[in-house]
């Protein structure tokens, strides 16, 4: 197995998905050592950090990447499975910043309101009880929270000659802000251009569904993943298969096309792996879908339908794709 | 403790939130044994029904009640709590029904194209195994799924001299399609009108976040619950108390809009229990808040904010109100 | 022709459609001659006036009426012709109120945000020159614009059994809040309940398209109209007919859908008026279709889709309803 | 005055805004005269073809440049001044496709529907008499309508490090597909980049607001314009000056807030204009709006806020740049 370990400096960081030259070239069934940065790269360090002092919003959401997989062309599906995410760092971020989060006036849902007021949280980390500390500004409340890493954004490059922002997530993935893309998971990813081109980034020791405020416990994550490709297999939404859950993300606004585009893409999923025709695969997932959101906040809203694998019979997903990266990540 | 049992005959059932006189007139502290009819009104009865063919349109979605609450006024809050939710026959129904439906131009989401093709699904119940059958109809397909009996239907007459539709979600509860309306928890409601007038109904064996085609696993239910009233208390939005969670529902077009209620009423709750002020409140909910959906498919849609009780200092909602009513609910 | 004058005193004023015993029964061929008291029910009067202290909202949007038409049934069109508007005071008011308006957070569009700012503008009218005039607080600046009278809400009683606030437009009308409802159109509500049970108000001197803060220049109003009924013929989202154009208002949320209501309508009422299919009316509405706002303030959203007489053939709607209207207008 | 002749062939056409090397360098002050293929780039062209069949997904909406303007910078404004716009052709192509348009189920709006037919209409233009003929297929029926040239899409380059497909519409300009941008108008767009690197193209003989179905009246277009830079100048949305009417574009989803962003970016310039404060801006635009839609279609609606010149106080935009524009066309 070939193993790559990269930790790019603050010169390599990638800003887009597509339109930058590929950090590494690899074949697939690489295994993949990464440090990615945190979302602020690295500069809100203190609760006494204002966002708009501190932050360069020319250098946010930095990626790891990307990767140029030999073989992949368009109409591949990519396959990454996460083995491991492991916190960096022993302290986390978060903060509201102007203009930004589903509670506020942003730049898309213009109003004439003032922004909200700034205020930065660090969430210390205690990797003995694998908890981070929430710590109250206006009451004396302390709280300890399960430590649950994830990495907010993996996408490949996109199709259409587009190059996109970090900050955005779409068909090409990017930005998703799912906790569903978490240690254990394979991500699907359409391939569109000549090599993938994917990077990954963003992790959050712990995030809400829906990420209200726009930042999760941000901090830099250490990421093993294996890379393989399934050729002459098109994925049009961002499929995570676990090996509990079967999930697609979509990403649009409103937020009821996001879930719309998840929903037509599961119902394709059930398909696939049933048979099931298009009202049966919808009155399926009528009963059965779960549906926790995953960002009300990013350039695209994101959500997610899921399904447990134990309410179906056995199924293989892409050939059984999943069974044999779980199955080969236990050999690492 | 005293103790109403009533089981509407079809001229009693009701079709509106306020407009209606009051069914009876009861007391706080009143338990109550109710029949709910189906949302069809139980006209769809086999896989050859077709919705349009059989159901009477004027005539879905049939409510028990209206309760009078001796007492309840304007500003006070209504605590219902279910002790019990059994399905009252032993299979429910399902259907795909024209220009209805989140995956299907609607008459709000008005589109050129013909509707989809009607589909009835029955699903057999199986008590002793708690489950209820569902069978494709395009391939050889079944699968036994939960049982997990749910009220889609709990509202009170509502505000500003307005009388809703039973299809209806709104501030009001009504129509908010969300599995938490479960066996165990308490629901509270802003009383809008005199006597809070509340009602329920639409009983589903079984449902999806999200409701995707717009019926559930639909069925009769027999309803034991316990009602309450909390005097000079307001509610704005719908909330949910279970042993586990706390809850809020909201109610809007497009999606984002009814979660980003369902998030100001969840940071207003936070307020009310711990005294973070909304920036904590926010920042604490971007890291715990679990967003499943509740239906993308009715008037308004209806998504959830929820917390995990455990992730918190203990708490005491409404004055220690849902403890109480479990307390009450073991003595029956 | 029967002639009725009406006048409401404050104790008659209306707040829904529906719900609510009409003022008077007329037959269809009535000449109605009303007075509408203004939106703020005529308590903003001063730029000193701040509508958080001087308004009761829950007396907002008085409507005079309604009016029960004899043989009005469901499945019937109500045909209002708007002979007159003129205003009835020599000031309209405006002003900014808290939660409410395009630009603001709203209870609907529910953010952390403080209210923006109350301010009241006062429009004095110079009916001489047809104009009200502006005068801006912050820099020294009057401007005169065109006195435009026009009725922000007509509508009928609601299907289904619902009654609902005077603040709402649907598909019954109510408050659609457009520019077009102006002296010289027929306006078609498709009846719902039997009489109809129509009421009108909310005059405005003056609006822009799409009312912005969410109040236009509020002014009391007397208005004339005839009314006259369409047997057997449906109409399913508010027409409006002038000499010069076709439109059709539809009302809800998102915008988009607002819209798309009101472009299906327009589809519609082609196919009805020259035979056109769906495809080509879609078609030639691409390329004729004026789509100006109404109001993106209000519960539902409204939006226009109007089309200019003088690209189509001569066409007879409603049997030449507009026209009978326009030449019984001449001989009062 | 430089002049530059260009009429790209087929191999230059470009597909994004930013992401291309320029096709010419020019300087501030450059009459250009512009040849623009149509959004088919011409292979509709028979009432017989099928998009499906006939069109290149991957080669719609071709646009002629871009031009790299020295001396541009972020922060600077790029005014475009279109002098001319005379159709290339003898005929324009409008057509429905597949998954596209405001009234079909889209990738965006994803529902389980099969697509609308394809059917595709061919406009003979009558340049003596000035119309398009519109014949519709499903009657006999012809309307001659006027032919009204303007440009769908006019953008620079975007900001970020992102490369946007032609099709799209946003801060960068873009496909806005507004009948606003018509001969005689002055398009001011924020420059991102270093040399703006604008282009131009999808010409229209004619559009409705709204662009109902997606395609306009395609057709290559003749475009004569000048180029001037404004320094130091910001312009967030994309504005348009005519002789008539100030205008404001905002693109987005969902379509309120595409025109929230032109409310704002109107109360700007109204402050910029005549130092009105936020509130009476706001007051100011709510009663003098004018809001016809742009397109209700593309991967971001576009929205318009529009006020009419005679409504104002003089003003002088941009140093009145329209105005020297103006007077320098009528020297060409």
């Amino acid at each position: 197995m070939d193993v790559v370990e990269y930790r790019p400096t603050r010169d390599q960081y990638v800003w887009t998905f597509g339109g930058v030259a590929p950090s590494h070239r690899i074949t697939p069934g690489t295994l993949l050592r990464l440090w990615t940065e945190d979302a602020f790269s690295g500069r809100l360090t203190s609760t006494s950090d204002r966002p708009s002092a501190v932050l360069n919003m020319a250098e946010v959401n930095p990626q790891t990447g990307p990767f140029f997989v030999e073989g992949a062309e368009p109409g591949d599906t990519l396959a990454l499975h996460f083995v491991d995410m492991t916190p960096a760092r022993d302290w986390g971020a978060s903060s509201t910043i102007p203009f930004f989060g589903a509670l506020s006036t942003t730049e898309r849902t213009a109003l004439l309101h003032d922004p909200l007021p700034e205020r930065t949280w660090i969430y210390e980390l205690d990797r003995a009880r694998g908890v981070v500390r929430f710590a109250a500004q206006s009451v004396d409340l302390e709280l300890e929270l399960p430590c649950n890493p994830m990495l907010g954004t993996v996408g490949v490059a996109p199709a259409g000659r587009e190059v996109r922002s970090s900050l955005v997530p779409d068909l090409f993935g990017g930005n998703m802000d799912t906790p569903e893309m978490k240690p254990g998971v394979t991500c699907y990813l359409g391939v569109n251009v000549e090599g993938a081109l994917f990077s990954v980034g963003d992790g959050h020791y712990r995030q809400g569904e829906g990420e209200s405020c726009g930042t999760a416990v941000e901090g830099a994550m250490d990421v093993t993943l294996i890379v393989e490709l399934i050729k002459d297999t098109p994925t049009v939404w961002p499929r995570i298969e676990s090996d509990t859950h079967y999930t697609v993300v979509g990403s649009a606004r409103p937020l009821e096309d996001a879930w719309r585009a998840s929903q037509i893409g599961m119902i394709a999923w059930l398909g696939e792996l049933y048979g099931l025709d298009r009202l049966d695969a919808y009155q399926l997932l009528t009963q059965i879908s779960e549906s926790p959101l995953a960002n009300v906040v990013d350039t695209n809203y994101s959500a997610v339908t899921k399904i447990a694998k134990n309410l179906l019979p056995a199924g293989s997903a892409y050939g059984g794709m999943h069974a044999h990266l779980r199955d080969t990540a236990r050999t690492i």
